[in-house]
């Protein structure tokens, strides 16, 4: 299979799962799913719960049984967007060509959508019945550290403070892009080797691809800020340059800022020489970020 | 020992880890740890984490072996109170005679806090080495549907709508109580029950006593708003009405009020039978909670 082929399969099955996954019966909580499913149903690429299934497919398991895991995740990454769009954070209007949640629904509602999406990506892995309860509590311990105040949040809180700061240099744009992007890439992946019961050389294969796929993710993304049609990105560009944000391609010039996600792209398909010809789709899908336009 | 030497006991061991817990060593992410210490350490009773210790030991545990899941709930409720708290919520100034933490670190570190908060209750639940992982699966899962969306999540979500409408009635004010207070603490009671290897009997009561105790907390709350003293309070008085908010002491008059918080209390009591002698600090719990200042 191709991997367009490939990711449009698992986002079918994706979309489907996660559009079942939220509903109530309390009338008094109508608007607050009402939100929480705008965002978590407009639009995304679905890549992180994508990752996860296609490396433990890479591992040998059939991934079916650990969609709710991969939907869980998606949730982790749609609350992350409805906080960061917040007019105390980033601000922004748009988001993947709609409005921001808080934009639709207010920000108190926009503020309890995403606690509520987070909230509720916890319970959802912890109550994966047919997943040993010990790969379950390793799990949630992974995700939360890899969300938490030591990774995301640290992230995005090094982020606001930094908005305006050129100076954070190479070393303060990598924390930054460790702790705020790489950071769920690198979980899904950690999930998918729990689950897929990888060796330790698995392992650290799987953990080098992560690095070297999320750098991809992210220098293309800083690229497509400056390049990016806005209205295939569904959001404004230049607003890095703007806000004076240091990222790759504001602290680089482009071509430097290019050669960088190439060598990052190839350095990812390079790690996962343990797992053969297995590894196709995986290293199809670091292509894709390098060359995506969205 | 006495109601209040055990509260001061557990509370000193409670406030004693809360302050081990959270720290880092990345300078990038100190703002985003005082932030969340500073609401975390900020004065508070620890009920419901004494709650939790309290009918563990009821249950004929010793409780000291799961003083960081009693932690990790006085983390979810520290981050519910500081989202409450924003401009886009309830915008209170003050917590606990202190400044609220949009006030005192800006309404984007605030909600970061919150964030980080949440997610970090998680890791510490899921990380307990000592606790068999069944358990830990099932404390994880309950623990995130009471704080989720159809639980605290939602009442707060109802109680943002429904501000300013004295129409929602008494069975609007149930669920409100129900989903946004008084949820945690029975939280707090099924935790203690999952850790304490409760019977069904057992459970039952339990059941009853934290509907009744959440109860009593709650109108006791409610009453507080209107006849309590701001500086006991560490909060001003009467927001309640001015913001035409539907509660136990504004739809009922004060008296009404009163006798149903003492009602609640009883009936709270009364349910404890089954425990016998051994119920005697949980049942002194919550007439503490009936005659409280603060």
């Amino acid at each position: 299979m191709m991997l367009q082929e490939y990711m449009e399969e698992q986002k079918k099955h994706i979309d489907a799962r996660l559009k079942e996954l939220l509903c109530t019966d309390v009338k008094a909580f109508e608007t607050l799913y009402e939100s929480m499913n705008y965002s978590l149903n407009g639009g995304g690429k679905r890549i992180r719960p994508i990752l996860m299934l296609a490396v433990i497919e890479m591992l040998g398991k059939n991934p079916r049984p650990y969609l709710d895991m991969a939907c869980a995740l998606e949730c982790v990454h749609t609350y992350s967007l409805i906080h960061d769009d917040l007019p105390a954070m980033d601000n922004d209007d748009y988001r993947r060509g709609n409005l921001t949640n808080h934009k639709v629904y207010g920000e108190g509602m926009a503020i309890l959508a995403g606690d509520g999406l987070l909230t509720y990506a916890f319970e959802l892995m912890a109550s994966q019945k047919q997943i040993e309860s010990s790969k379950i509590a390793a799990i949630i311990s992974t995700f939360a550290q890899a969300a938490g105040p030591a990774g995301m949040v640290g992230g995005q809180a090094f982020d606001l403070e930094s908005e305006g700061n050129m100076e954070i240099g190479i070393d303060g744009l990598k924390l930054l892009h460790k702790a705020k992007t790489g950071v769920i890439f690198k979980t899904a992946i950690d999930i998918a080797a729990i689950l897929g019961d990888a060796t330790q050389e698995e392992r650290n294969a799987l953990d080098d691809y992560a690095l070297y796929m999320g750098l991809t993710f992210q220098i293309t993304d800083d690229i497509l800020d400056v390049v990016g049609d806005s209205h295939v990105l569904g959001k404004p560009v230049g607003s890095d340059e703007k806000n004076k944000k240091a990222t790759y391609a504001t602290i680089f010039s482009l071509e430097e800022a290019r050669r960088l996600a190439r060598q990052a792209a190839e350095s990812a398909s390079t790690s996962l020489k343990p797992f053969g010809d297995r590894a196709r789709i995986l290293k199809e899908l670091v292509e894709y970020m390098l060359v995506r336009v969205n």
